[in-house]
């Protein structure tokens, strides 16, 4: 993805160096993290510096690769199943990640070179299933289409492309009219400020709502159709997504409004039955009860935006279940929230 | 209500002043905002300075007599009936407000006397109604229940007691064992700023949610009912409400929880035959795309939280359909959200 006139993707690494966007400080100030070492890999994605489903699986890969460069020669094998157990110690819902130690891990039992390859595939892989996940979704969106999406599944939250926003990107470059409604994503906005900032970088027409007005829209039918990323997928159809998305569900199949799920197959976890099965991440409170941005010159600040002595509740992630999903786009095609359907995506 | 160690109502006249607890300062510092004319209450109401439905329509009265007492003699009704127009312009959607404009004009053909006496009415009637909707209310209420609530209907949204709140404050003196989930109520924070603040002067076990969580929590059994205030009720039974509202009583039909509208007699339409009748306000997208409150230093700050460049829509309350809504708490005890029983009430 084009930042100025300079091509990016969120994450990539230069010898045993990670380096990433820094999600944190965007859109305010776009900066490169680097990380020289796992654990630092691990912080990065437990802080968020990186996170999205498939940027949060690539660093997952990366820091494996970390991990064995590390590894004392003597207990090669002990310090990388502790350093796996690390990393996916991060995040417990996002499936990409448990996808990508394990990959590393499987390849690592061959040999260490077989490892760095796994890691620069599972890269290139998802930046290809991203743009074939645009190619299909873009058949489902048309002229004059008002899409609304939750959170952020663009290039910002893989490795480039994106799940959610592709097909919105593609059926732009196509030259459809489209506008998207930009759900804020309390309490980390990742809607108000990554979404709403790949889309004025591409030049999409777009607004951002609160939360609380998707349902609203729907209401009035001045949304066309919905599409949001996932965090996992049980293989019964049930997604576990950004905190949210339950409701948008919901509400879409109120007002008849279809409601699709971008994902690729490394989101996939055939070993959960079903939503029930998948973890769901609590975080700080403070995320809830404070906020930080720019004040009117442009230092950053961190204020308090909630009555003081009250604490919060802070589910990251909402299980929606299949019943309540149209079709999830994949990277092989567009196919219904299903078992078999499913199953049939890894024959 | 108890702030510290004084009683205070959220909105009071003294000689031709009108004097409110500023309650876009709350919960960070406490302070009374006193309006020395009519076209000041005007902007109090417009700025939210004063907001919630009895708070607005008791500012609206005293608006109405500080009109009176600021009247030419010799063109006292013209002034009368444009000053009637410019309180009505405040804020569209809050029928209390033209209930009290109503209320004051038939009043002062009679005399600016019983004008000013139908004021006093109107404020002492909105405390009495958020009193007997507690007792009411509190009935529904079991040991033990964990309930949720949207935006503010407490007692800062009305002269005392409040409508949504008043039921849970009722039960909580009673001794039974509540705890309340408060919506953070985006792009206000009404329940992070004031519900919470009310909620923790009263000691109410309670907690904030980013507005995302609703349903989630609902999904997972954690939610026994839902108690909302109402902006303006149409005489079929649909509410308006702060936005969110609409999305919450979907969730809660899904999931299976009661859904209960609080409000006094004030706040029903009888002119407005369905919800779509009810005109839905817009306000200014900096809502949206800003933020406030104090820093660390407890300086109050302004942040941008939402990437600069992107535009907001922001529209100020949805419509909830009589058909998801379990029962209306009113100060002549619940009724059903139908026609029928809205008209009984008026009998």
């Amino acid at each position: 993805m084009r930042v100025g006139d300079k091509h990016y993707r969120t994450i990539w690494m230069e010898g045993t160096k990670v380096c990433m966007i820094e999600q944190n400080l965007l859109p305010f100030s776009f900066r490169i993290y680097e990380s020289d070492n796992y654990r630092q890999t691990c912080d990065a994605i437990r802080t968020m510096i990186v996170r999205g489903a498939g940027a949060i699986g690539v660093a997952a890969a990366y820091a494996m690769v970390q991990a064995i460069h590390e590894a004392p020669e003597d207990q090669l094998m002990d310090f990388i199943r502790s350093a796996k157990k690390d990393i996916e110690s991060t995040r417990p819902t996002a499936q990409n990640l448990f996808t990508s130690t394990s990959r590393i891990f499987n390849a690592f039992k061959e040999s260490p070179h077989s490892a760095i390859n796994e890691a620069t595939r599972i890269a290139d892989e998802d930046v290809n299933s991203g743009r074939k996940i645009g190619q299909f979704g873009n058949a489902l969106i048309r002229h004059n289409h008002n899409i609304l999406t939750h959170c952020n599944a663009g290039w910002l939250a893989f490795a480039d492309y994106g799940t959610a926003l592709s097909p919105i990107y593609t059926a732009h470059r196509e030259g459809k009219n489209v506008f998207v409604y930009v759900d804020e994503t309390r309490p980390r906005s990742q809607g108000a400020r990554l979404t709403a900032w790949e889309l004025h970088n591409e030049n999409v027409p777009h607004a951002i709502i609160p939360d609380n007005a998707a349902a609203h829209l729907m209401s009035l039918g001045r949304i066309d159709m919905v599409i949001t990323g996932a965090d996992r997928i049980a293989r019964n159809g049930d997604v576990a997504n950004k905190i949210g998305t339950l409701s948008r569900a919901i509400a879409a199949r109120e007002y008849q409004v279809p409601f699709y799920i971008a994902a690729p197959l490394a989101t996939f976890d055939l070993q959960c039955v079903s939503g029930k099965d998948i973890p769901i991440e609590e975080r700080s409170e403070k995320e809830v009860l404070y906020q930080n941005g720019p004040d009117e010159s442009g230092a950053m600040r961190e204020i308090l935006v909630s009555s003081p002595g009250s604490h919060a509740v802070n589910p990251a992630f909402d299980v929606t279940p299949a019943k309540l999903i149209r079709g999830i786009i994949t990277e092989k095609g567009i196919i219904q929230a299903n078992e078999k359907e499913i199953r049939d995506l890894f024959r």
